[in-house]
């Protein structure tokens, strides 16, 4: 049994006091409402849910599992899972951030994506039901016909009905241009989709009365690999024309996944059998729709890297200071106690600020990321809305694949510091591992995330984003330049960027030369791209504590983060560099 | 289900080429049976044993776990365990370090340290049975009375009992001075144990007809903290002086944990009831005999590190063979399949290289710290023991802290490899991640091995163990200084192996000012150190595989490997030296 506050103090500092969310928010077209006092307000009320609903039910929720139904081909999600969805839906939650016009309530992106931290910590297993609803109502608002949203988004937005992604099969993981599932001319303008597809994240439950699988299929003409690719309705029953539920719909789950983790998120097989759907976008145009889905999913996934470590290091800082177990290293500090709590041991520290330099620093990048996505999508002015999406762009590779993985050490730490007792199920922090080892695979894994950002925002976009970025950190750093209480931060910061500037410009090259220098490099340059972001978050967070009334203690923490970052992290770089700069050679075949 | 074959090629060029073992050991005392031959034969067996008996169990028992009956106070371990113990006894195993006197085979430890390896690559929950014996008996051979070995130890060789390390208590863990359980004298000499010990591992089972626990408790009398603790032997049935078996004594499994893996080894709560107890050597010196146990029982968990670490690089190797996916970035590498391997993918090699460099670079050294304690204990020159024994000192924290560290890494990579496959159990790596997550926590957690490096082996020794092992790289490095064809690693493992001289002695001196700074440094020194000795490791092995008749692939495995340990993992140093610089202050006090 794990404990779960929601950060409500450090999520507020991030959004107004870092990222002055609220001078930017309230300046965006529809956005005169989204004050602080707003947003606020739905931060609390997350939190109470996520606290009081979701944070109970996640031991025992991993203990129980889904449970599948081979008769019925249905599935039944742990106890509490329903009650839970059902108060999510009443309470507005599914359609946070949907338009007004689909019955959402239009509220920011970067607001959903604190609340998905919210409650991806109170439950991530249980969270993954409405998140994979978020891609879907996503893909359908930019890529589907208005009948189409009319019919099958308004239920998802509503909370009625939840929606899936199928896109992997057996033979078809991160190179979909493999992928054989077939769509035929049917009845109407229909398809009949036919295919197995696999991994199929709340491809089936009992949270609601129909689910929206969006399908990725090849036309009978469709041309071979990932450009013969298109999109699918496939509803679990089908629809009527006014909304009700018509007769069930030849797709269905076919099995699930015994995992390492997230234990209550069914992870379908889901066979397709001459399934009746409906085309989304043009035919052949599927992968543009997917990458609409799997970039919001990519930002949210990294929200889940997120989410579990501040989870674990709640639980192994509570842990520290309660468990008495030696004495200080410089003599007793507690001399009335039989022995010295396991904060007095710098090794302990260290565990403990290596989770809360990544829990804090990726916070303030995960929001900014999103705050970008707010911009983009509804800044006045069109050269910032493009900006922003190239930020955009250029940051998710960055926020998915360094955040999961650095939520990998933080969650190893955080079991590390409850010695053998964190090998206990009972304990609950060995959950945390095992529900994080799935979110450095799914959605693209680390390694197609780094190879995103290198091939596809460096060189294929020219770095376009990656140049807005480092100009930002400069006006940072000019501004800041003579900040005597700031320059512990700034200076290295400077030399950082600028390193990873050049460093990007001789890789650049090298991969002009040698395309294999890209797969070289590639996660090494990720990692290395993530320390100098993250670098630049903290430098901004102590610059942000200095303002306005934090509480002495706040401060001070924040410093003491971003000291322990600068000195102890950040310098990982070397390896990096050093790796990156070997090359390909140092990576010869293998029989 | 996952596949597994005995390494042993490996297992004899690191022995054999790398280490020269077969000159060393026919040359110690009672040595001159032990030729390569004679290993050979060994090490063949103990493949076939691994590969037929217990392999095809590890996916299975995970599955089934241990069943703990509460009425009765037993424990059921999974299918095939006891028979594959009968065996295993059967053939010798159990004894085959043990001196003749009490039936052992008085084989060399370096070859029982590869045998180990090959069983616990084979079912890593299972081998816990027998090797918490091993401590056992190594601690009654040299602390017991020779009733004592004749009644209890002689049993356990043959195989007809096992024995355990009763050691932890709920409120003392890594600080054994904190233990509670008391002895109060008993008849005739024995004493009547009383107390509760949680995380023993085979505390109960259902594979032999006894077993021998070791436990660690105070008398009366005794002094606080860990000058008061001493050590008996609690039998699970009272033995009679012929040797038969007595009646049930009043120690016993009051519960069996629920753990993240090795869900097939009984992790026991073991109760004592003013059991019949037998004390070890001298009272309040139990912590000698603990440290006896502790010392060969931590280079076994190194050896797990190893043994997790080789099969699932093996299982990850087969996959990026077998798996087609995308093509190669400079183009199709097998354009008559519908994709090229994963092979193809330079990023995929790099992890596999990375395990590849651990795994192997770590039998070597493993292999190397277990040839060094047969020096210890049979070279018949007192210097050389003498010597041997204090770079055993010197190593063993490296060998279980750095190797199982490591192999954290390396089962991640090998999962990463599977990509969404590696979640799903089924597969089997996963196992291999939740198996391996107990390794750097049992038998002392890193940070203890740390300060045992730092603070015993360098400060408190004076880093006696550490000079030998520098004046030897030197004289390697002198040795090898003119060969060309080694000049790429010969010139880096001198300049490495000097820095981390260097760095010692500075760190040293900035300890002996603050002893909080040996808790700062600590884990990112044992890191450091860990790198050098595989890097020595490394270059030792090029060098032995350019001599002797190995196949040209093998060689330039060898030197393939060691060209990407150098340029790809050696550099991790750097940041560890920054961290080690960075000192205390970097780790200010936590509320």
């Amino acid at each position: 049994m794990t404990a779960y506050k929601a950060p409500l103090d450090d999520l507020r500092f991030a959004l107004f006091d870092v990222l002055g969310a609220e001078s930017t928010l309230t300046g965006l077209r529809d956005g005169a409402a989204h004050s602080r006092d707003l947003l606020d307000a739905v931060l609390e009320e997350a939190g109470r849910l996520s606290e009081q609903l979701l944070a109970p039910t996640n031991g025992p929720a991993d203990e129980e599992g889904c449970r599948f139904d081979k008769a019925t081909q249905t599935v039944t999600t742990p106890k509490g899972f329903k009650e839970a969805f059902k108060q999510f839906a009443e309470g507005g939650w599914t359609g946070l951030t949907n338009p007004e016009a689909y019955g959402g309530q239009a509220l920011p992106n970067v607001l959903g994506t604190a609340t998905t931290e919210i409650f991806q910590s109170g439950n991530l297993a249980w969270s993954l039901y409405p998140l994979l609803s978020e891609g879907a109502t996503h893909a359908l608002e930019v890529h589907g016909e208005e009948w189409q949203r009319e019919r099958f988004m308004k239920p998802i937005v509503a909370g009625r009905w939840t929606g899936t992604m199928c896109l992997t099969e057996p033979q078809a993981g991160s190179d979909l241009g493999l992928l054989k599932t077939r769509a035929e001319p049917g009845e109407n303008g229909t398809w009949k989709i036919t295919g197995t597809k696999i991994f199929i994240s709340a491809g089936e439950h009992d949270l609601t009365e129909n689910i929206v699988h969006l399908v990725l299929a090849r036309l009978p003409d469709a041309p071979e690999g990932s450009r013969g690719i298109s999109m699918f309705i496939v509803p679990k029953f089908k629809v009527n024309e006014d909304g009700s539920l018509g007769a069930r719909n030849t797709v269905a789950a076919g099995a699930i996944e015994h995992k390492m983790g997230i234990h209550a998120c069914s992870t379908c097989v889901i066979n397709l059998d001459g399934a009746e759907g409906y085309l989304i976008g043009k035919p052949h145009k599927g992968l543009m729709a997917m990458f609409t889905m799997m970039n919001a999913a990519r930002l949210s996934v990294g929200v889940q890297g997120l989410a579990l470590a501040e989870r674990a290091l709640q639980n192994s800082l509570n842990y520290a200071r309660e468990r008495l177990q030696s004495r200080a290293l410089s003599g007793p500090k507690f001399p009335d106690k039989p022995a010295d709590n396991l904060l007095v041991q710098p090794d302990v520290r260290r565990m403990l600020l290596t989770q809360r330099a990544f829990v804090e620093g990726s916070r303030a990048l995960l929001l900014y990321t999103a705050l970008q996505t707010d911009v983009e999508a509804r800044a006045t002015d069109e050269a910032a809305r493009k900006t922003a999406g190239e930020l955009v762009a250029f940051l998710i590779p960055i926020a998915k694949g360094v955040v999961t993985e650095l939520a990998q050490e933080c969650t190893k730490e955080a079991l590390q510091i409850y010695g053998g007792h964190g090998y206990i199920a009972e304990n609950g922090v060995e959950q945390f591992v095992r529900d994080a080892r799935i979110i450095t695979l799914y959605e693209g894994t680390t390694g197609i995330q780094a190879a995103d950002l290198l091939g596809r925002k460096i060189l294929q976009l020219q770095g376009v984003g990656f140049r807005h970025l480092l100009e930002e950190i400069s006006t940072f750093c000019q501004q800041h330049a003579s900040d005597e209480s700031l320059r512990a931060f700034i200076a290295p910061l400077a030399v950082a960027t600028k390193n990873w500037s050049e460093l990007t410009l001789k890789l650049a090259q090298r991969v002009q030369a040698n395309p294999e220098e890209l797969g070289a490099a590639a996660v090494d340059y990720l990692y290395y791209s993530g320390y100098v972001a993250l670098a630049y978050m903290w430098a901004r967070s102590v610059a942000a504590s200095e303002t306005g009334a934090h509480a002495a203690a706040f401060r001070q923490a924040k410093r003491d983060t971003a000291t322990f970052y600068f000195a102890r992290i950040l310098p990982r770089c070397l390896t990096h560099q050093a790796a990156i700069e070997a090359g390909v050679d140092t990576l010869p075949s293998i029989a």
